[in-house]
């Protein structure tokens, strides 16, 4: 029996990067971990959970952490929602903002799923509005979540191309509010390019656009202390979104934090559509001590900058292309035939060396590095030497 | 502006029982958390989570909780899903099997909204689906989240009224079919009576139901040992979910971790539509030492019915009619006039002593009382006498 419907069906799940087992003899490049560990605070914070705080329900909006990052960004706590990593904020938006169109029922195998398999292309025969009316703008490359996020909620997906050099293009606004998108996700700095796109079009972009414009800092941590958006919202802007992570900037993947930041209008409404207790009162606490530890932080963001610096110099001088990176990782192209990437990352895996490779229009030809210690390089750069 | 959809705007959000702020002094029976600490087993799992496992992503799909709530359940690993929080399977399971309908765009406002919050009443006339179609079934009065999660979906609802006595009506199955319902939510011991549903009935309506039947066994533990549908899943049923939580039988509300098990069809799909990382590492490690330790949580199960038996002969002894219950709640109405529930249930708030009153029909002369510790029954019986 089947009873999911076809939209799942027919889905592909998001593939996150591969994750070794715990205690592996690997050298993991490949899902932009920051390389250096926690504040001692919030180990400290976790290890100072007491068993009342298990026992009982979390504060479900989160009111501790929302105030401290309300204080550290300069936004009152209505203009801040938790979430079970930057993830959840995410699909929240799509949930909140996208309108889901109709499916009939009764459609499934051959015609149904190929039908179906046109979700966001515009070959949506059966739908109720018009093509993207309603939907979801990307711009691509991109997260590749998004399209996911969007499938998932059977809402329309207009993805619109960067620039050959992941600039943003004058007419994007135009193209998302052409095709009637009500929400739109642009990384910043970009992934997977670490390109930086000046504050200053990102609010031109906000200005132009009539949904909502989420604006995706997971990385922002390692670009430039005046690279992010929220000046935008201190500065009134109603229609735009700001998501943070704690994965990255400040070394808790394994916490799962995320936080957004935007219009109290739009923040409420998010609210309304998250489970009730999204975020446990362990990572509540943690979270918490991270923002209050965030000298820590900044240091571990320091670092990455010099390491990134150091690695960009080490592979371009052996003949590979790199574009400038705000962020914790590299887009960089190997010398040679624009087919050696695959190759190269099938052989470093061997090597127990893992990076990113993408089988996407525009990333084939290049590996995405993410940025680590100076020991993860030499072992990477070894292993390249060798292999060249 | 507005940008939510007109879904969102028109939703009333899910209300959790009141949490007050950790120490204060308050009796608190209004939220089903059990009275008893976790294992120690457990907070030193807690204690022992390393720098590495919070830097690093979590293992994505909880393989290793996975594994060992398979061995606990004579289950192996495809038949269980781990989840932020029970409620994270029940939005899962919405997802995943029911079908949104398609509202137009553009009718925001008066009656655009009064449209809308026809959503589960059959007042849909723009809908593209039959009433009720590709939706979701529930037996009512339940859990309130249920209709929420319909309602955030944009998929219908079709409510069945319990008998008087809460027992499961003979034509369930056949309304909810009728209905074209995909999925329908059952709550066993079911809230808030705690009455316990017997396994065969819940195996005649899974036989008779043509979708997907998910037993949300969220109070089972406080129930007798071979009350649980797990039968079900064993000899091959292939249309049933069965919902798990650590919240109340492990006293773990605080860590938000629930687990689905069904056959692996049915798994396999919920596992695409759930977000990447959906369980954090320390939640993953915490929850596994509760189910290795779960003999110290079977004690909290046998003394929290110990309890329950005590409070209803102390209730019944002064008046009040309590409904026989599996659960670790009574749903307790006081004596003298049907209006009486409601007044109660503000006079012993203002005393320090959190019960819960719910404003839905069948229920408004009546309070749900969490079992508490013998300390707080004294202190709740007390407040009584002196009201009285």
């Amino acid at each position: 029996m089947d009873f999911a419907r076809p939209t799942i069906d027919c889905l592909t799940a998001y593939t996150p990067g591969e994750q070794p087992a715990a205690g592996s003899r690997v050298v993991k490049l490949n899902t932009n971990e920051n390389p250096y560990p926690p504040a001692d605070a919030v180990m400290e914070a976790v290890r100072g959970v007491t068993p009342e705080e298990l026992r009982r329900y979390p504060p479900p909006d989160a009111a501790g952490f929302l105030r401290v990052a309300g204080e550290l960004h300069g936004l009152s706590p209505e203009y801040v929602i938790a979430t079970n990593g930057g993830d959840e904020l995410l699909r929240l938006a799509v949930t909140v903002f996208c309108q889901p169109t109709a499916q009939r029922l009764g459609q499934r195998g051959g015609s149904g799923a190929s039908r179906l398999r046109g979700v966001g292309s515009g070959a949506r025969p059966d739908a109720t509005l018009p093509a993207g009316e309603g939907g979801l703008g990307v711009a691509e490359p991109s997260y590749s979540l998004y399209p996911v996020l969007a499938a998932i909620h059977d809402t329309p997906l207009t993805p619109v191309d960067l620039n050959d050099d992941f600039s943003l293009p004058a007419d994007l606004a135009a193209r998302w509010n052409d095709a009637g998108c009500r929400l739109a996700f642009l990384v910043n700095p970009h992934a997977p390019s670490g390109r930086v796109q000046p504050v200053t079009e990102l609010a031109s972009l906000a200005e132009a656009f009539r949904g909502v414009l989420l604006i995706d800092e997971a990385y922002i941590d390692f670009a430039a202390d005046d690279a992010d958006a929220l000046p935008l919202l201190r500065e009134g802007r109603e229609n735009v979104l700001v998501l943070r992570s704690l994965s990255k900037g400040y070394s808790l993947a394994g916490l799962r934090f995320g936080y957004g930041m935007g219009h109290p209008s739009l923040i409420a409404a998010l609210h309304k559509a998250r489970d009730s207790y999204n975020v446990d009162a362990v990572a509540q606490r943690a979270a918490t001590a991270a923002l209050q530890s965030r000298e820590v932080a900044r240091r571990t963001w320091e670092a990455v900058r010099q390491s990134r610096a150091w690695l960009a110099e080490a592979v371009t001088s052996r003949g590979w292309s790199v574009l400038p990176s705000g962020s914790n990782f590299l887009l960089a192209r190997p010398p040679g035939d624009s087919g050696r990437a695959r190759g190269l990352y099938e052989t470093l895996k061997r090597e127990g060396i893992l990076v990113r490779w993408f089988d996407q229009p525009r990333l084939r030809d290049r590996l995405r590095i993410s940025v680590g210690t100076p020991a993860d390089h030499e072992a990477l750069l070894d292993a390249l030497d060798r292999i060249d």
